[in-house]
């Protein structure tokens, strides 16, 4: 019989191997992927240590894994947009179909939500599967196809990327806009990419690493960058004439919430996509006599991963000698399915990884 | 000669009647108006008590007053939609007509604004002209004809109500909407009653005081109200079946803020109005999760004034007794021009006024 | 046995009693209605005159009516909003889960729309059952309960009323806008009571027959009225001041498109909900010029249905001598179930049932 | 004395040479430019050949011009973001700074307005001067200062540039969207060029001249051409998978505005720029069942023309070489001011020029 080998979180600080069942088609929409690569996320590392993140509590072991890419191995009855050998990027969050909040178009608000690798909490139910595993299910509108000069390992950044989509779709970048993003991690660093594919004027990544800076322009997702540790003023080192319309804030730090507000031009958006503390000192006058616009954003919604694909294509449409933004250069390591363990012990260590991928099983 | 008496403030707790020159009509747009009714403003008692508001700081002597309605006495050669003798309610702030925001349709924005006893700190320049005299010119366009059923004191109370007026589209409330208003001074109470002309399927206003809340509903501005000091949570305590939809947050305070942002539903709007201190501790967690969003609603901009004349017409166009809301109930105070120190004194004293308004100069 | 009496129309001019299976719930969230009061629609007539509206063609038996309201006998195990014994609205037309539009948040453009007694032209497809038959099943989230001071056959009229609703929201319609209607049929009458609840300052509704823009005035619908046929230009006749800033069209008639975009205000929203032609000769220049907006209006979506009902609780909350709008004066006849026929030749007929009422099976 | 030579319509077929005194600058926001560079506009062909457009008649002598750059000669006192020598596109509409339309941020629908070379058909005003003169004086805030890399002739193009930058704006054009361009004249290809710079996906220009297709394509401005004259169906010829999410529509003409309702997917956005005769055959229920929303787009306004400096900067930052559009390919023909006449009977002719330049006087 054919298995499904897992990497499972058992509690904090106890991951191991598991062979599954694989997951069986049974209703006509849906779709088994084989799962190819698979990125880490902050969030993962953070059940690793903590075994929770707010309200999100494990009290049962849970598969591991929600930034995935992989190749359809079977589709339902219903399926036409996808076939068997299809490369796909996997969206890892599925709504209630019934809820007010998928039917007005805000799945990501839905209250029943089952998120990869997000414990369920509740007595009696399951913990919704994770992706790193051989066997994935997914309905079919949930997987998104990979052209043909989109790797697999591009694919399993097509999460964090959709994170930076929702983002810039909340904030309404558009061409010309100046934009201000906090955090050059993975999230803040793509979400840079997309503002710049929004067609933003100037893009200025602030952190407090230079290495992390670095690799935010080099490889294009920033046109300028702001070391906050080492300068006074993040409104004194902007680019010359650049007020800035736009700050998609991706770090939840204080000290960066409270800067981007003060750099906003009147009228100007904030996204708050990071999300460090429940609460922050927060400038609320600055906010009212400037009459910002303060978007919460959380996860991503319809059509924003279709769009990250699409970004990816477009980048990558003219080969990568000739792709704004060297999206790969964000990988720094890569892990066998096998080794796994050592990639989530790696990301943890926080020794210099931007972005771990780790391939699926064989 | 005809004189124009006003009434100044020179300093902290120094308040004097000066009589000042009458202005002249110099432009084809401006209108004199002589000043008949004007409402005291938390404002003017702050800077009678502490020389300044934020960055606000009163270094030489300004004429008080900016809630005020009046009779048209001289309009420009270019005025057409008003003659002398007309009813109007004078919108105090003006802005450059050349700025970015006014050319934009952000008036309120404009950094060149000149808002009636606001103090202008800048050398040689004087301090807007307030309203509290005899004649003040305006240009025409910033004065909204009163109807013939509303009278000087409900137009001396256009101000206050249009803050209100801002906030609501500012939060886009519409019919159906469950609003939640902190504050029962006079400010909330008025944005409460805008709520309720914008179709709020309910308003529940929240104070400490049971006196302003029994106003607020008795005058027909809450549908509900909610003693925050003696209740634990507002959330237990909104009608059956209300999840906000929006919140006005009306008084600046930081426990306010928090039970507002928890309290909206997810996707909820949130307008902060109220400006006390200058940080607060903010739930960001609860914004970012439940996609919230939140609005800086500074004054008002185009076309609110007009909306509130136009409030005020509809809400008595079946006379008083049909009328929804009681906005007469507001005024519990009227002072003569000659007692206008004892007016601002009373406020400043804090016994109970909601809102004092002092007639004109004779 | 219990039977499911029906009304079907089997092709162009042959209506008959039928009787059906009863529909048994089968999965979670569906629920059993027993239909009391069912209105007749435009469409039902065209249908029965000549088999087919547009690209909806009738090609096999079909049972009538979507109008409905009724009282819940039964519900699925995930159902708990509603219960047996509850008064609710029926939403006759339900979208694909699984479709761009419904997981975008616009389901009315589905395509995959199950639309109660619309027919579906596929062959070996079934046409989607309609509602005027003793029981009949829909999912949980297309009912909505009715409060208990509104009746039944209120209840009815929530179809046409949610029209109304969903073009009053795409003409952004809020406190102070003028607006015209053309059209004083059910469909106008209630979009123009929709519009007066969103807080228009004016409604007025043209049309060319007397006895209906009376019939829209003594109702509350309207706040004026202009018979296009007797009066020579809509411009010149519309309130003093009055600059309509949004116009609903429910008509379909290349006159009344025409005086629409004419009597616009220079940045105006104007809704087309009426349908009467493929083509119209349509004042391109007009709508440049001016900068109109134009939307098409479809059928309803989400929360319309909702609103609706809200309309009616709010309308009859104090009871029905202090209503704003008097909707039951829109039924002008009543017949039993047995004497459907008749009611649909009444209509058919056309001389002067505004809206007709048929009571469910006994 | 130093003089102004113009270009000067008298009437229906009659140009002539005048010399005109040199304005000066009686306002502090007012600047003085030396014009270099005018595109010829079909609309000034239209009033040359018929001495009309629509309401716009001819009715004395009127300066050519209004696609202009040029360099600054003198600025008032208030100016501080321009100095003499800067070069400088001018936007050739001046609004009233007092209407309601400029007020709310909708200045070209302002009433009020002057723009050159527009006829004023009042009594005892004279004409708005065109810019086809030595010197043309312009309020500060309706010249934008064209960076280094931008060329006078490409600051000549501003002006129908940003007739497409609106356009596109009202048509919210964001990365990704799949957009049809009717009409392949200077307008819809520089229309097309936007899409392209605001992230559209695909950009598909129809014409039914092969050549003007082949520019479109060839500068870079179509990614996708449609020949409509020799082709059956629109809806057959666009590329793989698009499925339009917003039309251009720049020819006015009945055919184009058909075949883009029909080819728009449901939802879909239609802008209307063209605008030929008053009246046309309209789809009206193809709007209604797909809810397609309808712009009319006159003209341009905030922001508008800044943004198309923003363009050709943009795709001029690294040289001509690694520019996406070649917007210097249009200008097919280019006359010194003495010729300027022969310039005009040459795009009168209609024999194959795009866009036409002459030189400001010496």
């Amino acid at each position: 019989m054919t298995t499904n080998p897992s990497l499972v979180l058992n509690k904090v600080d106890d991951i191991s191997f598991e062979n599954y069942q694989i997951p069986r088609i049974t209703e006509p929409n849906e779709v088994l992927v084989q799962v190819k690569k698979t990125g880490i996320c902050g969030s993962d590392i953070h059940y690793y240590a903590h075994g929770k993140i707010g309200d999100f509590v494990l009290t049962k072991p849970m598969v591991l894994g929600h930034e995935s890419s992989g190749i359809v191995v079977e589709v339902g009855d219903a399926v036409s947009h996808l076939k068997a050998g299809d490369k796909v990027a996997i969206e890892p969050g599925v709504p209630s179909r019934f809820s007010d909040e998928y039917k007005s178009g805000h799945y990501n608000l839905c209250p029943h939500m089952k998120f990869a690798a997000t414990p369920n909490s509740k007595e009696g139910e399951p913990n919704p599967p994770g992706t790193l595993c051989k066997y994935y299910k997914s309905p079919a509108d949930f997987l998104v196809k990979l052209p043909d000069h989109v790797s697999l390992e591009l694919g399993a950044m097509v999460e964090p990327l959709t994170v930076g989509v929702h983002a810039s779709r909340l904030g309404k970048i558009t061409f010309g806009d100046h934009v201000v993003v906090f955090g050059a991690g993975p999230v803040g660093i793509l979400a840079a990419a997309v503002a710049r594919k929004f067609g933003a004027a100037s893009v200025t990544v602030v952190d407090i690493f230079d290495n992390k800076l670095k690799l935010a322009k080099d490889m294009g997702a920033a046109t300028h960058v702001f070391n906050s540790r080492t300068s006074d003023s993040l409104g004194d080192n902007l680019p010359a004439g650049v007020n800035p319309d736009v700050v998609l804030e991706c770090t939840g730090a204080e000290v960066c919430i409270q800067q981007g507000v003060l750099a906003l031009k009147a009228g100007g958006r904030f996204v708050q996509v990071g999300n460090a503390g429940s609460y922050v000192k927060f400038p609320i006058t600055e906010l009212v006599t400037k009459e910002l616009i303060l978007f919460g954003s959380f996860r991503y919604g319809y059509n924003d991963y279709k769009t990250s694909v699409d970004i990816l294509d477009e980048n990558y449409k003219n080969g990568k000698d000739n792709a704004m933004i060297d999206f790969e250069a964000l990988i720094t390591h890569r892990f066998s399915f096998d080794d796994a363990i050592k990639a989530y012990d790696k990301v943890r260590s926080g020794d210099g990884a931007a972005k771990c991928i780790i391939d699926g099983p064989e």
